[in-house]
């Protein structure tokens, strides 16, 4: 899964910054976009101060184009993933010395979870202790070749727009659900603790339970806001049944479901079970045009399957996504904008 | 919404206990329903034993036939009702002279929410402290003569039997639920206290938030649960919108949905809002033949209202019930057991 942003800056721009995410202009006034912008343009001045032979990069609009190549605003991370770009997009058209970890705060400010995604490999965003947040950041618990067989298998349920976004919904669970404090002060601190020690010991099914019932008490203490954030469906559900199928036909954990901030499911699993996991699922979803073309997976027979759960994914999955650790932001000389300034036409 | 149970005993039956549910034989052997027989036995064999011109009923096998007119297994509490009239129907044939709450302690062995059917009006089941649980007990909050134009109306989605019952499912929940301990030790005295008070004041809005912030939260501990018990579906989560909606437009709360180990919606409302409720839902899932044959209430345009959800909820809804607190369990002349010993035909 891959977000490509590019961000110029030029005199001949109009005098106003623009951001265009797969073709389509956004609202660049809010608050979160606006933070990113002024953070990193300030760290520009300074360097401009110190140094006055650098161009005045600070004071020109800037153009971003970016482009996701999976759902936007679907609850899979989308957000943080364009907020990373973004920064480390403009971080280094300004040629800033910023450490990721530096970037990481700023990127924050736009969507929490992007300072996760200033990073590659296994990354954990630390709670903090200091009220202002400054302390709340994102580490590397691993790099992505500590552990390189963790596959992920995404069933995009659906692909339309949240009700809600991530960062209100996470405001309206903070002042409203009761189990919240416990999550903060107990469960989560356990889970973070128990993840930790299972990419460090590469123990999958660790590593997979820790997954589900972290997944599961997101999604309890989002029921528990009032009113009520539901992300997950009928068709969540029966990922869920699937993935138990799944495991209980293996006698052990090979496959971990997690939802992130909507219905799609997310399916760990090692490189190792691929025939269980993703064969079994290939066979059980049908030959529907629903894979990726380089899919070279043998469907299974899925038998022992809840068969109520199965059909209920396959009229529910509109598309599968088979993706890995990656590696965090990385340059490439593919620019989205033309030397005229206008966006790459594709 | 009734269950209709008929207690007999006789030296003509075949010498084991029996119990018929809905004209089918049901399996008596569970300990649940055990615990119940001996008990009820035991307190018989006292009488016995005291007075000895007393017929000797205790040793005679005993036959149960039940009738629910809701659906069973469904979510709808059936157990609770059922173990409730069967306890106290067979208390009536061995006359015992148990009050309520002995009865209620008895009950409470079959199906733990049974303690509370044992009486009429709004009832409490208290938690109680002490490790054997035999002061957590049922007791009336207030007649229903108190409150008596509060009205429910039941969405039934789906008459299927649970996966898991209520009770094993809540072992399971307290075994491996994180957030249940914050649950029992904050949130449910919370709400207890919260809801008394509402019931005590008649004050409908009160009792509505908590009647729909305590499901959520207990439905949040079912997801929070591992492997997770998700009763809730998509019908379920169409029906909390529509609700949602019609507080919205209200300006206050004036329906109150509630979910119990199943998809079925329960929403609670006085019947002063009768129109711009039950009318409403009238209007919305049209002149399907799921309503109540003695429904007058003319239909209302839904206007204003999330048109998908009401479309999945007119899809999924396979029956309405209207119904009111009732009286706790009354005696019938009317037997489901003929003068021969066998079932009444109907």
């Amino acid at each position: 899964m891959r977000t490509h942003t590019t961000a110029a800056c030029s005199a001949s721009f109009p005098n106003e910054d623009t951001l265009i995410l797969n073709s389509s202009y956004q609202d660049v006034t809010g608050a979160r976009t606006q933070a990113c912008f002024r953070e990193l343009r300030c760290l520009r001045a300074e360097l401009e101060a110190t140094n006055p032979d650098l161009p005045k990069l600070s004071s020109l609009p800037l153009r971003i184009v970016s482009e996701n190549n999976f759902p936007t605003a679907a609850g899979l991370a989308s957000s943080a993933a364009g907020f990373a770009a973004l920064v480390r997009a403009i971080a280094n058209l300004y040629e800033l010395p910023s450490s990721p970890t530096d970037l990481s705060r700023i990127a924050r400010q736009g969507s929490g979870s992007a300072c996760r995604s200033l990073f590659g490999g296994y990354v954990a965003w630390q709670m903090g202790t200091k009220p202002d947040g400054s302390d709340s950041v994102a580490v590397e618990v691993a790099p992505a070749s500590h552990w390189p067989t963790m596959r992920a298998l995404i069933l995009v349920v659906s692909a339309e727009k949240k009700g809600v976004s991530s960062t209100s919904g996470m405001q309206i669970t903070v002042a409203t659900a009761d189990l919240f404090q416990r999550r903060t002060e107990i469960v989560v601190p356990k889970h973070m603790h128990e993840m930790e020690e299972a990419i460090k010991n590469k123990d999958f099914e660790a590593f997979g339970r820790v997954t589900m019932k972290e997944s599961n008490s997101f999604h309890a203490t989002c029921l528990d806001t009032f009113p009520p954030i539901v992300y997950l469906n009928d068709v969540s559900r029966a990922a869920i049944r699937v993935v138990e199928d799944i495991n209980r036909k293996a006698g052990k954990i090979i496959a971990a479901y997690t939802f992130d901030a909507g219905p799609n499911a997310v399916i760990y699993y090692d490189e190792e079970n691929q025939r269980a996991v993703v064969g079994v699922l290939k066979g059980a979803l049908g030959t529907l045009d629903v894979w990726p073309d380089e899919t070279q997976i043998q469907p299974q027979r899925a038998e022992d399957m809840d068969a109520r759960a199965l059909k209920v994914l396959k009229d529910g999955v509109s598309r599968v996504i088979l993706t890995r650790v990656g590696e965090g932001p990385i340059r490439t000389e593919e620019s989205l904008i033309a030397e005229n300034g206008e966006p790459v036409k594709k």
